[in-house]
């Protein structure tokens, strides 16, 4: 037997063996920047169309409203709740982004511990442990299929998410290791997710899924629900069906003392993360030349192919689909000097100033420039040619947003979304959350307020 | 642009366009059989523990009490009731096979279908449309990417069953073709499932998600919720990420006048389908010449190499591994004079005289003999040599099981299920379908009787 024929065995027993006390500072600080940051992406997304659409459909069909909506007046099952809020927090792709994957790391997982701790009493370092080790063995999961699966047309941040979100749930539910095996298991066998369906409101189907089916696969495994018993590494199992020659070990290799969850980053411009060196890149050239929208005659930008792969998407017809689109991105930061949530709408998508501008971009491939990384080359009308190479975007691992700056972030977005939610008195409670005995009135805090 | 570039939007104007009128009658006839064949299954189902332990879980987040769970006392909303339906149809295998495919396809439509019917008036025609379409597009779809899809360890009933599922509650809906196209690329975008969940009840929790989200994509597209254009067929669609060079005009080729639903089958014993025509051949052996168990000193068995690659499994150690025994299956035919649901108990496994029996049974591969055929050859103790030939198993396309043997089947089901259901006045009510206005009362008859 090699190494890696009892993967989903070893995670389970990590989940079920870890103790609180033994994740190190930093990892356990990074945890409150992913839920605040995911909490302020929900707080922000919570009155876009599709969870107005999707809360329409899932109210029919609730039961007890244990479960706090972020940023809505309803409540709903746990179930019902953790779907929407994971949709929420990702609807606009402004969360979180473990980069060696791309998954959204939160948007699974958070809303399965929020809506768990409305059911049981949770304390704040129980929600931070369980948030942090579904992140982890999300982002784990997500390693040992990567490249393959995004480039196959998975969407990642779903098909791991569900698994994440067992995890998490399992750890709330202090689930035994036999069970814990079946709660991956049976998220394992419930991954989907397309990404076909981004630039549609189907994406958030897929994400909403994730911790929804997390939560269902934890509880049944509490039953003795059973599932086989290597659904993640088995022959026709999760790995080797939605991976090409999986690197197995990679999930568990340097487990306890390499962390994942503390690689997340967080995104200070509302768009796909590879477009953010070419936003820096703009925004610097058109800061340093005082160069308008009218000066420019030609854009090219050199990036990692993944950038022409997900971005290269001229005229976009909604302000989605512009959060993917390059020709979009490089308008708006002549255009509007920003790339923030008002220059992704459906409005600024069909501004005939952006829509010009953008017929004036072109992207090169380059395998050699990291994802993280851009250079960017601009012709001006008076004939210059003036260039910026961006080596590690703002929110990139070797450029990470400040506390300070996800703390704005999250300010913006509660504005944005209009809840009414006391952002403040929020950001307060997640830097303070070892210190709470139950965090349920913490969850509460995110609805929107009478 | 290629003929098969637009197959999402020709299969919703099909669903859309589509009229009773002009349904075939034979196809017609086969969809009730379809349903008897599926309601039967999940009344033989509905006691397993699995469907026991699911609904433990579900009914703590159940909405509105207006869906009927089959076989059981408790109601619970729409969405978890057509969770429970089809995992408990489906929960033995003994339910209806697309032999093309092996796609089980009542499982995830029937489901969808009942549970609409009990939220608005539907006619019995509307229903039988409904299902007929529902396993028509899932059939299809599933055809499209046969066989690399199940061989690559996708669980094509449950994968294939959302896309059905969503079709049929599309239709019961009166979706315009615009939210048909989305509800078909909402299904699509949830389509899950592992073949190495198959033995584990982990495979219920994939079945049972079918018709939930199919039902949840057609409520969702009929709120305006978008999917994308092509999910189906696009780059990074169902087709192309779950199949290899995946057939996209498999999808709609003749269609409306070849019809896929109309070549489902039924399986008279629960067991592997190889298996099937060795039961036949004993059973006649048996009848024939009025021979027991203790007549019998050999079985010879000459089959397809498939048989002895599948089914050559001595002294299995469960009733789950005795439907794939050859061993198991001959010793039953003649210990018991059957191979229905009580001879693959782990009990019957466990037997001395079935073990007994099994160890006298010997299988010779010869390419030479079709699949759905056997030459069973018996030594009894008196020195004679008997010989019988099966070309068609019953229950394969070439030998359907009949009107009234698929009438036995559901009625040895009822029974064995335990739930008190009428019936014979649920068999009266399938038969005579188009006569009703509303179906909601045949759904109720479905329930456990107090």
């Amino acid at each position: 037997m090699t190494a890696d024929a009892d993967v989903t065995t070893r995670l389970a027993r990590f989940l079920v063996e870890s103790r609180w006390e033994a994740i190190p500072a930093a990892v356990r600080h990074e945890g409150k920047r992913t839920l605040l940051n995911s909490l302020g992406a929900a707080l922000g997304g919570c009155a876009d169309p599709a969870i107005g659409k999707a809360l329409a459909v899932l109210r029919q069909f609730s039961g007890p409203p244990d479960a706090t909506v972020i940023g809505r007046a309803e409540r709903l099952d746990a179930l019902s709740a953790a779907f929407l809020n994971a949709a929420a927090a990702n609807v606009f792709d402004f969360d979180d982004t473990h980069l060696p994957t791309v998954i959204h790391p939160a948007a699974p997982v958070v809303p399965a511990v929020l809506a768990l701790a409305e059911r049981q009493r949770v304390s704040g370092s129980e929600l931070l442990h369980a948030l942090i080790l579904g992140v982890e063995i999300e982002c784990r999961v997500g390693n040992s299929v990567t490249p393959y699966h995004y480039s196959r047309g998975w969407h990642i941040t779903s098909t791991c998410g569900v698994v994440g979100a067992a995890a998490a749930a399992g750890k709330l539910l202090a689930l035994d290791i036999q069970q814990m095996m079946w709660a991956l298991g049976l998220a394992a066998n419930q991954a989907s997710g397309l990404v076909e369906s981004l630039g549609s409101m189907a994406k958030s189907v897929s994400v909403g899924n994730a911790p929804r089916n997390g939560i269902v696969a934890a509880l049944l495994a509490q039953q003795g629900f059973t599932a086989a018993p290597r659904t993640l590494e088995g022959p026709r199992g999760f790995a080797h069906v939605m991976g090409d020659k999986p690197d197995l070990a990679a999930i568990d290799d340097g487990l306890r003392t390499v962390w994942e969850s503390a690689r997340n980053t967080y995104k200070p411009y509302l768009c796909g993360i590879v477009l953010h060196p070419v936003i820096d890149a703009l925004l610097a050239l058109r800061a340093k030349h005082g160069l308008n929208a009218e000066h420019i005659d030609r854009v090219t930008v050199r990036g990692n192919p993944l950038l022409r792969q997900r971005t290269d998407r001229p005229r976009p017809r909604s302000g989605r689909e512009a959060q993917v689109s390059l020709q979009h991105t490089a308008a708006v930061c002549f255009v509007h000097g920003a790339a923030g949530l008002r220059e992704y709408s459906d409005a600024c998508a069909a501004e005939a100033a952006v829509l010009a501008f953008g017929d004036k971009v072109e992207v090169q491939d380059d395998p050699a420039v990291p994802v993280e990384a851009a250079v960017v080359t601009l012709r001006t009308t008076d004939g210059r040619t003036l260039t910026h190479e961006i080596r590690h975007a703002l929110g990139s691992l070797g450029r990470p947003m400040s506390d300070h700056e996800i703390e704005a972030k999250a300010r913006d977005l509660a504005v944005f979304g209009g809840s009414g939610c006391d952002i403040d008195r929020l950001i307060d409670a997640v830097w303070g959350l070892e210190l709470l005995d139950d965090v349920a009135a913490v969850v509460r805090l995110t609805a929107k307020q009478p």
